[in-house]
């Protein structure tokens, strides 16, 4: 890389980290950087699995923030389309042709469920999370003001100890009074064990999915003796996406990570005890990073920080590498251990960052490679989209 | 707030999460909140004291990465202009009218050389740091290549333990070698000590800033023994400014945080023991947030997780609160522990975040506020610039 390439937002106005043609090693750090190749097999690999396991996969697209990812997600996997956290990101993904978008979550506030009531005229499918029975008449009063129709999962608590109900009592009341509210539809439930994804032993984590389980069956049983069978049991994730499938309750699952890993994920045993990222999922998802100093013999400074990542779930891993290791991280600055002192100023590493979510969040773009080639650059369509 | 506020991006195309004149309680959450008058007050008071003591202030513009809030410090609180972080922020800066951007680290990628250089044609000052001789040479071949002049300071490691030279013979070869270079200047030394900011006790930090400031009046010495007396020694934050401003070598200070404060700076202790939060600085940033679930007696559910903040240096802390308690957060949720139930569906809290810099660098817009009604919003001009 001896001319410097032309990226100047002096000149164009934005910033872009790289150009489509341009070779991966000139790609402008911090960046995110995907690995086109291994990004289609994960999706491939989990649009195989839940076609023969006769689930739908609604992607999390809170995940990604991406609807070009989404997309890819129908195309390669078969997905169903998304869910998504917040009623802005829906947004973004009913603008950009997603045709069927659940909001994973509450919406409580009258202004963003004037939003939502708005969605379906985008021409997307739009369900909803409700956990208390005053939220049905504030969705239904918005659904019909914009002459709209609401689909509501009854979200229950099946262990993330966050939103949801905890009884089949509560959750038949909600179910009944959302049948009968006008512009609404009671369609199914929502519940993911969130707490439980992350949990490193197999066995550990069937033993809280089989508590789970127990619940949702008992929480369908008492909707079907008043007439009110689901028609979408929804929940699972990348840690525990076999149990829901193998449940014979739920028929829709909500993976997210399995498309990117990350280190957090990747740390988790599949049932040989094997990580999960060495043969179930690929690394396909990493901070492009650059070493910007190195005046002590045995560290390395890069250029990602805390401004280019999360560290909530741990620090980032250079992929591929034992020799070296980031052991720090300040707001613009990583510190990385170099012992043997192999790094040189301006070398660029790959990093798998500890947690996909929120690292995604901070960046603007997806730089997509191949062959060490960029081939692509996706916005990351929902960036801050959190209301 | 019983009307719907109209700020659907269905309408307008992008997402606001206030408009002027509307009630504090209707902004959309999550959401940046600043307290105008808590703010200006900072201001003032840390422009009052950089006077008072002779010193520059240069203020830290990675912290808040808004054109609006330096130039705010600039009219109310004399500041000189700002430091930053990145290449691309620094861009954001001068193109925003800013007359004196110094980017406070190392730049070594070729492109990033080659914008950096093109910074004085947008009007500004432009100085960098540099901590290896190798990069003297790339600078002034960028400044040459575009007939502007670079100014330089020499950083040096004053504790941080990241970027800088150690030594007052590796100082002033680099002075020198940028001195003997077309198209650069040295115009200083950039001497920070960040690893010390966050100490608690008021004489452990000083005894800290008392290494660093030895170490640089070597280094100045050693400059002025071969004749370059160093205009510019730069340096100090908001747990230190008081130090550098009374060594009688540092003549710059770089306070960022102080106009904000945050959670994690709030806990360390002035000279009498006393939080710097209860007196010396006041909280002007807040995460705005909404209680989205409350389907547990004990906990209610809000809707600022890790999406609207970076929780590096510890949890938010609920305003002006002790009955409830933010005591977990996940990615799009914050748990706030409610013993008492006191807290109600559709409230709204102030947190007081861990970590401002990163906090402030996942969201688009800083919403102002004064007497309870939003006066202005303002973009966070240089989000995401981490290039």
């Amino acid at each position: 890389m001896n001319a410097p390439v032309n990226l100047t937002s002096l000149q164009v106005g934005f910033d872009v980290p790289a150009l489509p043609g341009m070779d991966e090693a000139d790609i402008q750090t911090p960046a995110l950087v995907l690995d086109l190749d291994a990004l289609e097999r994960n999706i491939r690999k989990m649009g195989d699995y839940a076609e023969t396991h006769g689930m739908r996969h609604r992607v999390h697209g809170k995940m990604h923030k991406s609807v070009d990812i989404a997309k890819l997600q129908e195309k390669l996997g078969g997905a169903v389309g998304v869910c998504c956290q917040k009623v802005s990101e829906a947004e973004v993904f009913a603008r950009g042709g997603i045709k069927d978008v659940l909001v994973s979550n509450q919406v409580r506030d009258p202004a963003k469920i004037d939003r939502l009531a708005q969605l379906p005229k985008l021409g997307a499918r739009t369900i909803v999370c409700v956990d208390d029975i005053d939220n049905v008449a504030e969705l239904s009063a918005a659904a019909v003001k914009h002459g709209t129709q609401i689909e509501c999962f009854v979200e229950i608590d099946c262990g993330a100890g966050r939103c949801g109900v905890s009884t089949t009592e509560a959750v038949v009341v909600i179910a009944e009074a959302i049948d009968a509210a006008d512009g609404l539809k009671f369609t199914g439930i929502q519940a993911y064990q969130g707490a439980m994804q992350h949990i490193d032993n197999y066995e550990d984590r069937k033993a809280k999915l089989d508590v789970a389980i127990a619940q949702v069956k008992e929480a369908v049983s008492g909707l079907c003796e008043v007439g009110l069978e689901p028609e979408l049991v929804s929940g699972g994730g990348t840690g525990s996406y076999y149990f829901e499938s193998n449940s014979g309750v739920y028929n829709e699952l909500q993976c997210g990570s399995y498309a990117f890993m990350d280190a957090d994920y990747g740390r988790i045993l599949d049932k040989e005890g094997n990580r999960i990222d060495q043969g179930e999922w690929e690394n396909a998802f990493f901070i492009f990073t650059q070493v910007m100093s190195h005046a002590k013999a045995d560290k390395a400074i890069v250029d990602a920080g805390l401004k280019a990542q999360s560290v909530d779930s741990g620090l980032p891993v250079v992929f591929g590498r034992k020799d070296v290791e980031y052991v720090k991280c300040s707001d613009e600055h990583g510190v990385v251990a170099d012992p043997d002192g192999v790094l040189k100023v301006g070398e660029k590493l790959r990093l798998v960052p500890g947690h996909c979510d929120p690292t995604a969040n901070v960046h603007d773009w997806y730089v997509g490679v191949r062959n060490g080639k960029v081939e692509t650059i996706w916005p990351v369509s929902a960036r801050g989209k959190a209301y």
